[in-house]
């Protein structure tokens, strides 16, 4: 059986050091928002190339205090609405909506699986003040189209100003635009999940926000601890929403080699792509880069069910991300007569098969003659 | 010089058993929400004496997450009010806030530092729903009387039904009424932080729910889990609020050792009751028994400032539980005009010594002398 993904054997490498990092730990006797968590990030800015990261406990967390950051900046209302997928991981919707913001969900495009750009230009409407994509299953949103569309927008609205882009980077630590610049620095503001299945995966929950913005950075750094402004004095009405000293020192750790992990993962991926060829399986589109970090390997078959329960027999773990999407859930029944078509083929169509930078290549191989012979 | 609190030494004796633990949980490949996590909630609603625990991110949230699955439950409403202390730490108002609800604060009585039963009385509309006691510093409540308030409180409001008690027991893990029943099983739900420096502290944040009630109790594993009925399905709006493994595993461990900790403290606290004997100083009231788990030793004084001063000078460390009350904080500016002049005392005066599970007898002797001479 080659699992759909095997934690142990990601993690396995660092147990050495993890303990000794647990260790070093112990000793310091300073548990919550200290040394590791300012070092890693630190370390985390850098590597996405902006100037401030704010560590907190997820990545849901991670989008809702982005918006509610911008409310208390007077950049945001309640009741503003936030352009999103339709095809997207559920947490990205619940962000919003625990901000206090509307969801206007976009139908999805067939090839990227991401926005449809006509659709989301038709979901404009004067309370629309954030675009937020999600760079789903590891690869960039076309973010040159998204930039182009948030600035171009006030004249679709008048009135209205710039919108705003917050990016769900959940899925795609390290990926890189044409120019070089990476995942996390392509937005106003993005959010990050530390998830253990993550690209960048902690050892339990874990989440960050990348910004330029130091006004952003700052309010959020006091958002995530009760609203504090320095210990017992709350400014805000802030959370409790910290990344764990542990996660943090452990992260850094993982951090040193996520380059690495990522080149191996498409490395996978130029394998699928080239040898996957059966005329029933749709792959991802990708002209090579290091725009897509795959976090996910997803392909399209309509006869899904059939495909789920045939590699299982074959010995390929599979998982399907998502089997509902967000507009028919029942936590979302206010959308349930929204129309997607698309969204909700790619809903019908999809299976992930294993991908990560500990299969072997033989595993690798076996998948593709598995698949081959469907 | 003593310090307020040496979790490096609390921590210390643990320092091999942890690392073992820790070991076990990188060898299971198995981070959010397992077996450390399961067990850990077998273990600590036995503790309390309840048939549920819900393990969660922290004790924010835990208060949080009650107050919204009574709501899910049709039992509270948005804008229904919460009788709650306005002498607490202020994380018990964020709680009430953040699931939209209504705090409603009530005047401090200068003996127990917890509710004054005549301003309790008169706080209450036809919105009041949930009396929410702290229990504050380690000291219960007095739950017999809060129990007959929640009880006859449908005959002062016509219409009314029986208040929902939920109780913050943030502060007073173990501690036992004079049934024996446990903090965390004297109300219809009940919140607790393992912030490190709590009674029963976690190595990071980490909280927990403690209800006899199932369906609310299922309701709150789903809340904490993205809202999930089942992966990747979603039934409720829910956030991510998870206590991590880890961190359960290092709390199973704890816990054997916390009526062994807590006795610790009441012998400490029975020694500063008896020997400090300063005019200028008020000491707690208490009528020893095991209804005090002193997470705090808090006491009062005039020249509170001075005294702060002088006892940093000789050697023994304090901090101010807390400087600020609730309702002059900035983030609660709302209630700035209210008037609460025992709380704004207690905010004054009040002054947290030493003490902790690890002191020796010989630092509560310097203590008592210290402030005798002061
Ligand atoms: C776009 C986007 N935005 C926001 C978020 C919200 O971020 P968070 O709030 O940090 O979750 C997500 C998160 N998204 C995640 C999470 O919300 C998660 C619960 O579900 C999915 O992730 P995924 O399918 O990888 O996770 P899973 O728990 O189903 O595990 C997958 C496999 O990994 C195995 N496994 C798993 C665990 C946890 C383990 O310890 N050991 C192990 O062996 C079991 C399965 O075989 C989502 O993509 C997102 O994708
Ligand atoms: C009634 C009530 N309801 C809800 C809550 C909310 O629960 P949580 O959301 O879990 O915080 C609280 C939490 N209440 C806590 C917390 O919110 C906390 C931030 O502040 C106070 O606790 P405390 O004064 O013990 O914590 P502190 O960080 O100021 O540290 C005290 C001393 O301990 C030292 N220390 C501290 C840490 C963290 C360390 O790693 N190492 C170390 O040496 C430094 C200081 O000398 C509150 O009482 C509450 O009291």
């Amino acid at each position: 059986m080659i699992p759909f993904l095997d934690l142990k054997k990601i993690n396995a490498p660092y147990q050495e050091a993890f303990q000794e990092k647990f260790q070093a730990f112990l000793e310091k006797g300073w548990y919550v928002l200290g040394d590791e968590v300012r070092a890693f990030e630190e370390e985390f800015a850098h590597y996405c190339g902006v100037s401030h990261c704010v560590g907190v406990a997820n990545g849901l967390d991670a989008l809702r205090l982005i918006l509610e950051g911008y409310k208390i900046l007077g950049k945001l209302n309640e009741g503003d609405e936030v352009l999103v997928a339709s095809n997207t991981y559920i947490a990205t919707i619940l962000g919003i909506k625990q901000a206090g913001l509307i969801p206007v969900l976009v139908e999805a495009d067939i090839n990227t699986y991401n926005f449809n750009f006509a659709d989301l230009a038709r979901k404009v409407t004067p309370l629309t003040k954030v675009i937020m994509p999600t760079h789903l299953y590891g690869r960039l949103a076309d973010m040159e189209k998204v930039s182009a569309f948030a600035k171009t927008c006030p004249e679709l609205v008048s009135g209205a100003h710039k919108l705003l882009v917050v990016t769900d980077s959940a899925q795609s630590h390290g990926a890189k635009d044409a120019s070089g610049k990476r995942s996390g620095s392509l937005g106003d503001a993005s959010g990050f999940s530390f998830y253990p299945t993550k690209n960048l995966g902690a050892l339990g929950d874990g989440g960050a926000i990348t910004t330029n913005n130091p006004q952003l950075a700052e309010i959020l750094r006091s958002l995530r601890n009760y609203g504090f402004e320095k210990r017992y004095v709350s400014k805000y009405l802030g959370i409790n929403s910290r990344l764990d000293e542990v996660q943090a020192s452990l992260l850094r750790l993982k951090l040193k080699n996520l380059d690495a992990d990522n080149e191996k993962r498409r490395v996978i991926a130029r394998r699928y792509l080239a040898e996957i060829k059966n005329p029933k399986l749709t792959l991802p589109q990708w002209s090579d880069g290091n725009d897509h970090v795959f976090h996910l390997f997803v392909i399209r078959c309509e006869e899904r069910n059939a495909l789920e329960k045939y590699l299982t027999e074959n010995g390929v773990g599979t998982i399907i991300h998502y089997p509902i999407p967000p507009h028919k859930q029942e936590a979302l029944v206010a959308f349930a007569q929204l129309d997607f078509p698309v969204t909700e083929r790619i809903h019908r169509e999809v299976i992930s098969i294993p991908l990560s930078p500990v299969m072997t290549m033989e595993e690798v191989g076996k998948v593709i003659l598995v698949l081959n012979a469907f």
